[in-house]
């Protein structure tokens, strides 16, 4: 054990007092992890940029369902710094990547054989709270809420020990903490579905979780890569990650919907899309894009609230299939130390996605790089 | 061949005029059949009741693609009375059922292995033609139009040899006529679905093709099959045709949507969900109802024209998968007359469907019976 252990850690952490506020940096106790817990000391923390702009949605206050004060952050890397009674899954010293969806290996969906979707801790998760439905988070004695199961936007953190996976420890983590979230989510969403290699695919949006797409087309060998965005800087970017072609909708003649052209260009639409945008117009034009008879559409990115997906029912009734992954179907205790492997073998990029690096102290300029759109990811050192 | 080989043959049809007119039986000539066409003496035709009210949707004219004079009709049972040059697939003599659904077996989608949607007769049968671009039916020289490649509203029909199957003789074909549509459409949506056995089913609307569902489920040994529909009536129908379960959402307490219902009473949601209804309403609760992770809805029902489906991305990022299948999927010349033959051996209804028997002289009272909501398949005797 090391010598904090038991003890209550006063480090630093970025903490969202409320909606639409910049994040602070303040002094915050963190609780010694209980009964199957794990505190980490979180070295990097990634920052989530276009679609899966999770900690911008909720930190802005368009999340619905957001609660404050919270320590923002979904996606980093850290060495286990102690363990609660019971935990055999990480030691102290572990090179760690926390997980937002957790995987207990004995729920009704881990046991299912057919999705990643964790129930063990949920419904205190999505409170901002930990499984005994309190907080490990304080100021003062004033609590503060955790988000998303693991909170790496702070020096240290506690997470369940379901919600958190050992890698190796040769991979640097300042590289692999985007592992997280972004990266495997695109990559999962077409490494896992069956059927891509030797077919025709199509990626809406070419941030940090479509170019990961792009890397899994590539790697799984499908027979054509399409990349398709408005920003016509994406081009450079989507070839470097595997893409054959690029679309952007924007140079298309006037009237000419992004899906009739794709259609058009396919000689009848593509074996399998996906949609990295969050956006439903997109959604729709890329399973409208889908071959009639069995184009695969999968929905990756995560839409504004409210917002919904619409179609003709022709669209499936002629054999189209819309479906949808969150954290590309990768089971995180299970799978990532896999593609952690994978990653030092030079298979799966990482590296490459990042664009920005920060100093804790300037965690907002993260979302100002976001904001500005020339961001693919931002790692931020919590040194 | 038969005397009348080579000959134009003057025969009754059931002429719909223009939209919205009443069917009116009038004596058409049919011309023989040219190279790859099979002429047809119908015996029998069904009058499809409910969501697969497609000759109701032309005749009504609330198809925007509807066409006339048109012979309608698509689901029925004849002799092959002659056939054009180069036909091997069916001979004279054979008891035939017309497809709607061709099957090529040469095209990009019969090579595909993945879809029952042949390509080959599609445009031309669109427009209410032969495959040359021609009608066979006319009357004293003015051109009748043709429908889905079939119109079994007539004594005598011509289809393409590729929308066409012979089954065994032995089977009655003022029963198996009804396979050519609804209850193939059903029963092969579920039996076609993999992972069936073992699973929870609901299959909303309990009309012909919804009864054919619960037929499947109970086939393929769904572990719970239930049946949803607002008219109470239909509950005795359900159990008939193998629902273990019957919910009527007009009997929830009040504010209760039948999804949420469904959910709770299924510790989560179903396994399976078919919508055989073409209500986009009842067909987003048929996905909502599913169970996150892994529940698979699938759209049998044809929706009115401009009508469209919505959900929240969130259902299908959360693992559910929304899909559809036309002749439930099934592939005419390949698999229909296997289902004939499960009919003979007793594990395919179709008998306990016919609510309704009607002259060919009062085929217009078909359409008055499904108005009335009394009739599951109604069958019209065409001599």
């Amino acid at each position: 054990m090391s010598d904090t252990a038991g003890q209550v850690i006063t480090c630093k952490a970025a903490v969202c007092w409320g909606a639409g506020e910049p994040l602070k940096v303040e002094d915050i106790q963190v609780a010694p992890p209980e009964a199957h817990e794990v505190r980490i000391k979180i070295l990097y923390t990634g920052r989530c940029a276009r679609i899966c702009h999770t900690d911008e949605y909720t930190r802005s206050g368009a999340d619905p369902e957001g609660a404050f004060p919270v320590i923002l952050g979904h996606e980093g890397g850290g060495i286990v710094e102690s363990v609660g009674e019971g935990v055999d899954s990480v030691k102290v010293g572990d090179h760690v990547i926390p997980l937002y969806t957790a995987e207990c290996k004995k729920c009704k969906f881990c046991t299912s054989g057919k999705t990643n979707l964790c129930s063990s801790v949920r419904a205190t998760q999505g409170q901002g709270l930990m499984p005994d439905k309190t907080s490990r988070f304080s100021i003062n004695g004033k609590p503060i809420l955790h988000f998303m199961g693991v909170s790496t936007f702070s020096q240290y953190t506690v997470v369940a020990d379901v919600s958190v996976v050992a890698v190796n420890p040769k991979a640097p983590l300042e590289k692999v903490c985007l592992l997280g979230c972004g990266i495997t989510t695109g990559w999962g969403a077409v490494a896992k579905q069956p059927g891509v290699k030797d077919s025709t695919v199509a990626v809406f949006g070419c941030g940090c979780v479509g170019l990961s797409c792009l890397n899994a087309a590539q790697l799984v060998k499908a027979s054509r890569i399409i990349a398709v965005d408005t920003n016509p800087a994406k081009e450079e970017w989507a070839r470097k990650f595997g893409a054959t072609e690029f679309v952007n909708p924007k140079q298309l003649p006037q009237g000419t919907r992004i899906q009739d052209h794709l259609v058009e260009i396919t000689d009848g639409g593509l074996d399998f899309t996906f949609d990295a945008t969050g956006n439903v117009d997109v959604m729709r034009a890329a399973l409208e894009a889908c071959h009639k008879g069995w184009g695969v559409s999968t929905i990756i990115g995560v839409a504004a609230a409210g917002k919904e997906i619409s179609t003709r029912p022709f669209q499936l009734v002629t054999g189209r299939v819309w479906r949808g992954t969150a954290f590309g179907g990768v089971k995180g205790r299970t799978e990532l130390p896999g593609i952690v492997e994978d990653y030092l073998k030079g298979a799966v990029k990482v590296d490459e996605y990042i664009t920005h690096e920060f100093k804790f102290e300037d965690i907002n300029k993260g979302f100002d790089a976001m904001h500005a759109g020339d961001c693919v990811r931002a790692v931020v050192d919590m040194s």
